[in-house]
């Protein structure tokens, strides 16, 4: 990175509420409270750092407009509504800064099929794979080896990086991003056992992913048997994440990383799936509900919900256990002298 | 999907044994028993179904032979063997019908070695690469962008799709099915400690799969360290699943998504894994055994056996136990009463 | 494999301190010492399998130097300091045969930037994209359909295998080996939930890559949020690894396959992850210890500790509830057993 804010840059980023103190020179770098020094920007993103403000070395600190100590010489405080979103701001203007779109045009490396339809203000980079009645839709980026496959609808200002594959029929909306490696399409698992053999069920349903979604590098989502896989608007995928056929994902849902989720689930708008957690085939996960990480959904969860464990139930039951457990050996032992006890009582 | 079948075609395809009452219209879509409106197909797939049949609005439903009422007007009913080998025949002649093989002949860039083998009814699609002393079979269809090393060998009419990889000197059997992003023959984790670092153990085996195996997006399949990892004919993978190094899979059997096979595992034909299962390093489950979603196999599973939970026992044990965890806090309770029973009789 | 090694040929490659007997044959397989056959090698690796030495049928022995017993006719043992190293030695040379480096060179399929800097000795396979400001350094083999994004940097002497992706600004050490379909530089994670949407906050950081670190088939490491996700010198990654942003990997750890780190954990030097094991966020692993398979980690773990289980305990303790939890039904009894007879001497 070779960036650099001046102190008035970023006012004009974050439009802060308030200002309090002087930078004491330009901001080449962010950092952690703890980790900052000259030249960083740094920011309260969490209210149990505020202890690491005064202490903190930053030009310039993101600060909650609540924040009322002066800042030391040669630091400037920013007072927002929100630190994390002001650097979020600040983030955005980077990576612009950094990565910027390239100049649309197909490379001459890209492998176009004739009855392909790319915007005219797409930018289509080297050894990409466009086939047939695909359309890839205005000032979307498909980086590098990207596949679109035949039918596929790629939607406006979408970002496909390397390695991305979209297969056949397969929809992405708007404003959509594929970290590199995903797999969107593929076949379902379906088979049925007939003559000592699974017999493949061809899958010819499609997936459909939402406006502003964005999957994870090496994330796989099945098509469906018949009709449509579904990621509602502004889910957020993270990296390895499993999604079967048939399964119906809300909008603005979180699933991190390695979570995976069996065939035909449906999940309401806003539930949040913690790493590695599983869901069973068939299940419904009500609208908020949260599932915490690891934990094996083989029951519908309420909508508002919060289960953990495996299986997964109530949170706070399953903490209760989690901690009982670990006195099973003192149970038992209490047990057994327990009936030591009316042992030797019955013997007298 | 823009297809149509007439009621006449699907008795063709799935030769019923008996038909009642007629179809209002031509198929344009199949559904489920309650999705499903005029102009559907839909089946009976799961006896348990059966009550949503008599309000199913489909114009073709497939059901099994001992089904007994008649339809109501503009509903066909076809009585066959099994409604879901029947809904397969229909979708393996869909899939045809939507995606037909390619003609064969290499795309003008796909990078073949030239001491690689190519059958002249293979489809070898843009941008993929065939290093020398690879064989590709008749009829197969390399996709895209994929990648089939040195040595390798690729059985007749099998199908590699968008990004699949088949390392040197691997071989798949015919009619296999690599699902995009599939990697076949990385190298087995294998390293000796020695001077205060780990020393790699270098992976000269290979990888063989049988006929008529499919394996799903982004899954892993390691090469073994010397000799053979091997999946057998007709088992099926799903996405995201890791075989290690030396791993002997059976015949016939599944392995559901995010499931892990730790190195030198055998297991036998017909055993079922569920989803994130992981089994420990060299042990053997035996022929036809079942392992439940997210089981963890640290001991020999015997033939037929079903387990489940971490770590993996008899299926009605865990989930015996499953109950009894929930009940710990009460559990507690009753032993902290005896206690204090105990005390006050023995105190008075 | 078509190689064959004479027993003077090996002796030259591993240096026994002593060699006993003689080879009835040239060597052209390795194998265990209870598959070995005439013709193959084989070693004792582990000292567990020492009954088996006697009734191996190998040409070749690697045994340790304190192997007393002499070999049958037509067998050599050779005595060495670690046969797992001597072995690895020998699958050294074998490998340096199997697969040789290619020649330097660019292939002239690859798509390299102008403001890529290429070393002369380096080789860049088929379907290779190497973006502006890259470099690559000596030696270094990029198979095929590889991608280096801008920026990024790869150190002397590494091999990326096929459809291996490197992100923008990421930076690899030297004989960095990633497999197949790893991802390095994907975004991390991070979003603020705010208006009802998440909002993306920008992941501007990067991916360090020390030194003889190896990345298994389809890993992914996210790049840092700001600042640096790092992987330290020596240590080994398994396949389907997911490392989030900001993680701290120490110096020769081992990560095995599907294992799950979660944003900003610090691992120490040595540590050792069990397949499948989970860390939540902002946690710190210290140096040297070992996490259990399938365990998830919620909480510090010491340095030097041994921890297992969901959510993860002291192994022994682990062990013992692992064992008590199956005498839950039995305990239950037991405690109705002894509230019964209480209630029949207090009603007596």
């Amino acid at each position: 990175m070779q960036v650099s804010f001046s102190a008035e840059e970023i006012i004009g980023i974050v439009g802060p509420k308030a200002t309090r103190g002087r930078a004491g020179q330009s901001i080449t770098g962010i950092a952690s409270l703890e980790g900052a020094g000259a030249g960083d920007m740094s920011f309260l993103g969490n209210a149990k750092y505020r202890p690491q403000v005064p202490a903190c070395r930053a030009s310039v600190i993101l600060l909650p407009v609540d924040y009322a100590d002066d800042p030391p010489e040669g630091q400037m405080h920013l007072l927002v509504e929100s630190p994390s979103v002001a650097l979020a701001q600040i983030c955005a203007r980077l990576e612009s800064m950094l990565w910027p779109r390239p100049a649309p045009g197909i490379h001459a490396s890209a492998v176009i099929a004739s009855g392909a339809r790319i915007a005219a203000t797409a930018t289509i980079g080297p050894l990409c794979v466009v086939e047939s009645g695909a359309e890839v839709g205005e000032r979307c980026h498909l980086q590098a080896q990207v596949f679109v496959g035949r039918g596929a609808r790629v939607g406006d200002d979408s970002w496909l990086m390397p390695g991305a594959i979209v297969a056949a029929e397969c929809e992405l909306g708007r404003r959509v991003r594929l970290q590199p490696g995903v797999v969107v399409g593929s076949d379902g698992f379906g088979y049925e056992f007939a003559g000592g053999r699974h017999q493949k069920v061809p899958q010819v349903g499609n997936v459909v992913v939402g406006d502003d979604v964005e999957i994870g590098a090496n994330s796989t989502l099945d098509r469906a048997r018949f009709s449509r896989t579904v990621v509602g608007e502004g889910s957020k995928i993270d990296n390895l994440v499993q999604i079967a056929h048939n399964v119906v994902i809300g909008r603005h849902c979180i699933l991190c990383a390695q979570v995976g989720i069996s065939g035909s689930v449906t999940i309401g708008d806003y539930a949040v799936l913690g790493g590695q957690a599983g869901v069973a085939g068939h299940i419904t996960i009500g609208q908020g509900a949260k599932i915490g990480g690891g934990a094996a959904v083989t029951a519908p969860v309420a909508p508002g919900a919060y289960v953990n464990g495996s299986p997964a139930m109530p949170y706070m039951l399953e903490r209760r256990i989690a901690v009982l457990k670990q006195r099973l050996p003192d149970l038992f032992r209490r047990v057994d002298a327990i009936e030591e006890r009316l042992e030797k009582s019955s013997a007298s």
